[in-house]
């Protein structure tokens, strides 16, 4: 029995600032190192654990706890969790951070122009036209982290230099593969992966 | 690395039957023989995954496809999941079960008339009164399993020999402890327990 090993990942920034891809190559990284991964992205979690839950303050906070919960069970059960979510108020991610313990706070700077520009869903588009109130970045503040273990620029860097720089930054953490992890096969990653949700087959 | 070991024994029954009780003993039992272990009680879940949730069909449904969800998480990744939630529909437990597979349900069956002696809570006298509505046992179904792996009498058996039960079936049903359990050291049980909200020093 292990309770070790585990501990979150907790990727924070504007929406299309690159949390989700980020959280995905990274996890594939993750799995191919051996370890046990889940990944929590916002979106996923919303339909799974917070439907009904709008975007006011209050309900951000609840959903972002909600999340650090079960990041939290997850975690101290040896589990390597990648949340990806906006998370734009620092006391609640501050609280979380106190809850789990094993946190590694990955701001996803990167800048709001760059992020409006990619837009993936037509969000942001759609908050200037005020048909969505509360949106980050547009008229609800996104508060950057002041401690964060590792801060990123989407912006400057590719998906593959800013996951480098994460995978870098872990052992130094003291989150580096343990004796315990020892390379998983390709199937398994990949099946892994699907589970994950995070992967479709090419 | 191994995703193996994982499985969710889920406590079904009505308000006071013994599914808390059950699972705190379970858990301890389980944690003894070395095992990674969650609890995920109805009371402690209704605060952090479900608060303003009701108990509306629809809601109770929601709460339990939300218990499923972690449940699942935690188990496909070599976690033992005891789950204590009335869960009163068949239909949402067996959508449940296929979503997480490794599965093993086990009804706390118990006369209405001894869970409404026992009424920890005073909730049974509330919804006779008629404070509460929808009060599984008194003015809501309790829908009993069809195939449940393991089916509990706790108005005839001790808490002891209801555990003592579901321990000794685990190992017929393809769950008994693996070479990688190794006894735990009782402060680490101990921890562990306090972690899962089950257990309080005397």
């Amino acid at each position: 029995m292990s309770f070790d090993g585990g501990f979150t990942i907790w990727l924070t920034g504007l929406p299309c600032a690159g949390k989700s891809t980020i959280a995905k190559l990274l996890a594939e990284r993750l799995l191919n190192q051996g370890r046990l991964v889940e990944v929590l992205d916002g979106d996923v979690i919303r339909q799974n654990l917070s439907r009904g839950l709008g975007f006011t303050r209050a309900d951000r906070d609840r959903n972002v706890r909600r999340v650090g919960f079960v990041a939290n069970l997850l975690s101290r059960n040896g589990v390597v969790v990648i949340v990806a979510l906006v998370s734009p108020y620092r006391a609640i991610r501050d609280e979380v951070r106190a809850t789990i313990g094993h946190f590694v706070e990955v701001h996803v700077d990167c800048l709001t122009s760059e992020c409006e520009r990619r837009d993936v869903k037509g969000m942001y588009k759609k908050a200037r036209a005020g048909m969505l109130r509360g949106f980050t970045g547009v008229d609800d503040p996104y508060e950057f982290p002041e401690h964060a273990e590792i801060t990123l620029h989407t912006d400057q860097e590719t998906v593959e230099e800013s996951t480098g720089r994460i995978l870098g930054a872990l052992p130094r953490l003291g989150y580096g593969p343990n004796e315990q992890s020892s390379p998983a096969n390709a199937p398994k990653v990949r099946q892994r992966m699907l589970e994950l949700g995070v992967w479709r087959p090419e």
